[in-house]
Parts: structure tokens; C-alpha cells; sequence
């Protein structure tokens, strides 16, 4: 028999607690990448029952992706008794916008534009659907189930390849006018000479600080400086973030000065998004979180500097708590407990 | 006899349409500068019905201060037959927190810190009372009687002696985990080498964007530049924004060069402000707001440069639409509809 300690649960502020009698108690999580798709099956403490996942290239037609995530979430539901207990699907996909459910213009999926993915997939399995990009959807999930648990006023900020972002105020994911708000790997933190970002414009916190910026300062400060490295070792356009972080607990000097000048900027970015919404907590998750003191040190040593009086040792922050094999489908699963209607 | 008419109110998202009727038909908004203290009686249109002021620093003890208030508004108030019809008192005053209804720590005012500002207004004149920041204050009047009518997503930037912000989203006045968010004015627009701004910090907007720092601007522009300039037949410390302005409706080009310099800044900044909550629109309020297409074409070139893609060509920049010499009290006084309990 299923059991759901009810008296435990938190959704964060966006779900009355009058309704949680009412729900389902599961919901399915769909994280969308270039790659792969996985999808898991999600209870109300943020417990993984099973997952698994399809190649989300292998079909060029939408239709045929589509029939195939459903036989496989399908089975996936049925091998876990889970039928008829899904309250909603939550989808985190690239460019996802949340008013519309369509996923606008993406460059990574195969499918073209305006693709409408939360009605399609609510039709296909008969349960209500939302969808939001993958960073807002780690917010969700850390809101739900991690770090964030009892916050009203954070950001979440995810560094992986790239630098994404999800906003909370007042409990609320912050969608803005169009929904695609919380672009904050995209604030310009060199206005002249900055490195240029795979946004076409210059200067962007991702070109610094996502894991492909912290090649491209190793790749920068070798080539400027003289000094030996054990960076020098490997072939400099195959330098990755891991051999970076690999020298510097080595003891490299200039693989730490690397850190220090990606925390740095870092830490004077999040203290720019403080006088935004002045947020209780800044969660960082992502490869590059896990750096340590490398990579904190700076962080809050820029942060403290540059941080506007008022803002003074007010802001913490946090280490993501979810497991990053779960994260993705966790954090997507989490908008499951909102989507409503068909 | 009292009319209103109650199928045109437009109070923004913040109060439900079926609380109006039990609603008494004034607002009393209380706008205390460091100079002056202004305060007005205002009606659900935001018609300002009347309007008085004091000197805010006459009494250096705030029970003599709140005393003459009190005595004055009190006058108004009955002269203008609106006792008993005050629904609320709102107060748009420097550093003041929405939360605690204190002043924290505010340089300009001569009562000290931790002045339970709210608390003592509400208590002597028997009517609930809400106090915010001047430019909260100014985001709130806009929304409720100005150029923000029906807008759930809108960033306020108040041009002044310094650059104030209101942030508004999903219909509310982001205030933050301690009640001061929106400090957008000290935003740093140069890293390196920026200009000292009043905070004690470096490349704040601010220092730039605004009359002061027109007024520096052209100040330096002087210093470094050779060619003549309307400008040089005023000693240079006696400069101000609105000499800038004269010069460069006159023609001056190096005048004009300054409006250029500080309409860059800004819109490079506005577009970073998007990143963040994908305003529908940015209101600009304050003198240098006023300075037309001098100051507009640069911003909007700008922004529009510096635009992150998804956002290009969709955030307005309006003007406010509240008259100047209201606008303060009718900013505060639109808080008073949101002050509740005693």
C-alpha cells in the first residue's frame, strides 16, 4: 500500500496546503537536453521512484519524439504502479517559455520553432502539463526539495557549460513580461573588451564564468603570462575546467589565480543582483559549485567588497542540495505539482 | 455632495475590486525630503484635492516634528471636509522600509535611526499608515494613477540628484528579503576607474546618470577636451545639468557629447535590468527625463545594441505622466490604499 507522510511535505509557497489531500501523489519530470531525455517518476519529498531516458536527436520529427517519450514513460509508469497517480508533468527544456507551454526559438532541439510542447504532451498522456527552462526549473526543484527549502527570496544560478539563472521573489519564479526573464549569465560584467559570448554580444558573466570560461582564462593566462604551469602539459585548445581545477589542488599557481579571477567576477556579479531583489540566499549548482574554497574564497571576498552598504553581509550563499544525477528531472518534476487544467 | 466614480478606478493588481465599496474615498500621501515635508489629500483618481508642507528639519526631536504634522494635516484635512474619509496614510521617505515601517539609517533626517515611523503616524492620527522609499513610492503612483496603469511588469528609474528604482513584478513592488531591493541607481557600470559615487563606492549608475553626474560629466569632458563650448563661459564647479541642457539645445557640441555619454549609459544599463525580470516597460521620472531626444536617442540606440536577443525591441521606455510637483505625494499616496490594521 502506498503511504505519503502528508505532514512533511513542502512545495514551497505556490501550493495551498488545503489542496495537497486532493493530489495525486507523484508527478513526472522531463528534462529536456540536446542530448538526452530523461524523465523520472518524482514523490511528494522529492524521492526519485525510477527513471530512464531516449536520445532527444534521434527523431528530426516531433511527432515520432513524442510517440516515443510517451511508450516510455508510459512503461516506465506501469512497471512502478504509478497509473492514474501522476498529478501533472513538469517539462525543464531549453528556451521553454511558461505562460505560452511553446518552446520559441531554440537552436539545440530538432523540431523547429514554436513548438507547442506543453499542449502536446498534456493531450498525448491525458495529464496537465508546464513547462520552463532548465535554470528556473533547478530553482523550482531547489525550492521544493533542497537548499531553498523556506526561502521566498532567492536565485539560483547553475554553472555548467553555460550560466543560467531562476529568480524567486515573494515565492514566485520571476517569469517577466514574456516569460523569458532571469537571463542573468547574460549581464555584461566587461562593458570594453569583453570576451565574446555565444549570444553574439560581449562581456557576458558566461564568458567567465561557465566551465568553457574557465578554459578559456586558463587558455588567456597562459598564453599571456610566462611562468611554468602544469597546464603547460596538456595541449592548450584541449584544457578543460577539470584539468584546471586538477592543477590548481595541485598547487598551481596560475591555475588558482584562475579562480580567483572567475570568483572574483562572479562574486562582484552577485553583489550587482543584490540591489536588484536582494535576495536571502544566491544557490549555485553546477560542476563548477563543487570548486570549494578555490573558487568561494574569491567569490565572497568580491562580494563583501563590492556590495552596496545597506546589502552588507546579508546575502548567503548556498550550495545546491540536490544530487546532480537527480537534479535536472527533479527540479522539472517540481513544476509538475503546478501544471493544471488540459 | 461626494461623487465617485467607481467603474474607473484603477488601483494596479494590488487590491481587490470588491474592497472599493466599503473604501473611504481619500488617501492622505506624506512625502518627506530632506528639506521639505509635502503631504496632500488625494482621491481614488489620484486628483490631489489639496496640499500643504512643512520643514522637515525644523524640529530636531520627532515628537515635535510628528506634532506639527499631525496639527497641519489635521488643518487640511478639515478644511477640505475630509474627516472621517481618510482611508489610509502613505509615506514615501528616504530609506524607509515596507516591512517594519522604520527608517533604518538615513543620513538626511535629523531624528536619528530605528524611528518607527509607520507606528507613531498610525497611533497619532488614528488611521493605518505604510511607508516606503521615494522611488517605491514613486513606482507605486505610477501604477496606480500614471503612465504605469494596467502594467504587471515595469521597472520605475527616477532621475534626480541621484537615480532612484521601483521594481514592479507580477503587479508588486519587489522589496526584497530585508525590505530594500531596487537599489538599481547603484548598479556599477564601470568596474574599473569609475567615478566615486555617494555610497563610498565606485561606477555606480548613479554617478553617471544622474544631474550630478551630467553636471561631472561635462566637468570632465571640459578638462580633457580643447574644442570651445558654450560651457567654458561658466566657471566650472558652478556648472549644473540644466547648463548642459541649455548648451546643448544651443547647438554645443560638446554639450550635446555629454547628453550622448549619459543616454549610452543608461540604455547599456537598462538593457542589463532586462536579463533580470524582462520588464514591459521602463518609466523614466525627473528632471533629465525631460531632456527629450537629447538624452532618448542615445538611450534607445543603446539599449537596443546591448539587448540580449530574446529581448530585443521589447521593453518600452516611457515618460512618467505624473505631474511633477504632484508626483511625490501622489507616489505615497498610493500606498496609503494599501495600509491596513492599526
Amino acid at each position: 500500500m502506498l503511504r505519503v507522510d502528508w505532514k512533511n511535505i513542502n512545495f514551497g509557497d505556490y501550493k495551498p496546503i488545503t489542496e495537497l489531500k486532493t493530489m495525486k501523489p507523484y508527478v513526472l519530470g522531463v528534462d529536456i537536453g540536446g542530448t538526452n531525455t530523461v524523465f523520472g517518476i518524482v514523490d511528494t519529498r522529492g524521492k526519485v521512484i525510477a527513471s530512464s531516458s531516449i536520445k532527444t536527436q534521434k527523431h528530426a520529427n516531433f511527432d515520432d519524439y513524442l510517440d516515443e517519450l510517451y511508450t516510455e514513460a508510459t512503461r516506465l509508469i506501469e512497471t512502478n504502479d504509478a497509473v492514474d497517480k501522476i498529478h501533472g508533468i513538469g517539462i525543464g527544456a531549453p528556451n521553454a517559455n511558461y505562460y505560452t507551454g511553446m518552446i520559441e526559438h531554440c537552436v539545440n532541439l530538432p523540431w523547429g520553432t514554436n513548438l507547442d510542447l506543453a499542449g502536446r504532451v498534456s493531450e498525448k498522456f491525458g495529464i496537465p502539463c508546464a513547462v520552463t527552462n532548465d535554470a528556473n526549473a533547478a530553482a523550482l526543484g531547489e525550492m521544493t526539495y533542497g537548499a531553498a527549502r523556506g526561502l521566498k527570496d532567492f536565485i539560483m544560478i547553475t554553472l555548467g557549460t553555460g550560466v543560467g539563472s531562476g529568480i524567486v521573489i515573494n515565492g514566485q519564479v520571476v517569469y517577466g513580461h514574456d516569460g523569458f526573464a532571469g537571463e542573468l549569465g547574460h549581464l555584461v560584467v566587461k562593458r570594453n573588451n569583453g570576451r565574446l559570448c555565444g549570444c553574439g554580444r560581449t562581456g557576458c558573466l558566461e564568458a567567465y564564468c561557465s566551465a568553457t570560461g574557465v578554459a578559456r582564462s586558463a587558455r588567456e593566462f597562459l598564453e599571456i603570462r610566462t611562468e611554468p604551469s602544469l597546464l603547460r602539459n596538456i595541449p592548450i585548445e584541449d584544457i578543460t575546467s577539470k584539468d584546471v581545477y586538477d592543477a590548481a589542488m595541485a598547487g598551481d599557481k596560475l591555475a588558482k589565480d584562475v579562480f580567483d579571477y572567475t570568483g572574483t567576477i562572479l562574486g562582484e556579479a552577485l553583489a550587482d543582483m543584490t540591489v536588484f531583489s536582494s535576495p536571502e540566499a544566491f544557490i549555485l549548482f553546477g560542476g563548477l559549485a563543487k570548486s570549494g574554497e578555490l573558487l568561494m574564497r574569491p567569490l565572497r571576498e568580491a562580494m563583501d567588497k563590492s556590495m552596496l552598504d545597506v546589502f552588507k553581509g546579508k546575502p548567503k550563499v548556498l550550495l545546491s542540495e540536490l544530487k546532480e544525477a537527480d537534479a535536472a528531472v527533479l527540479g522539472a518534476s517540481a513544476l509538475g505539482w503546478e501544471a493544471k487544467g488540459l
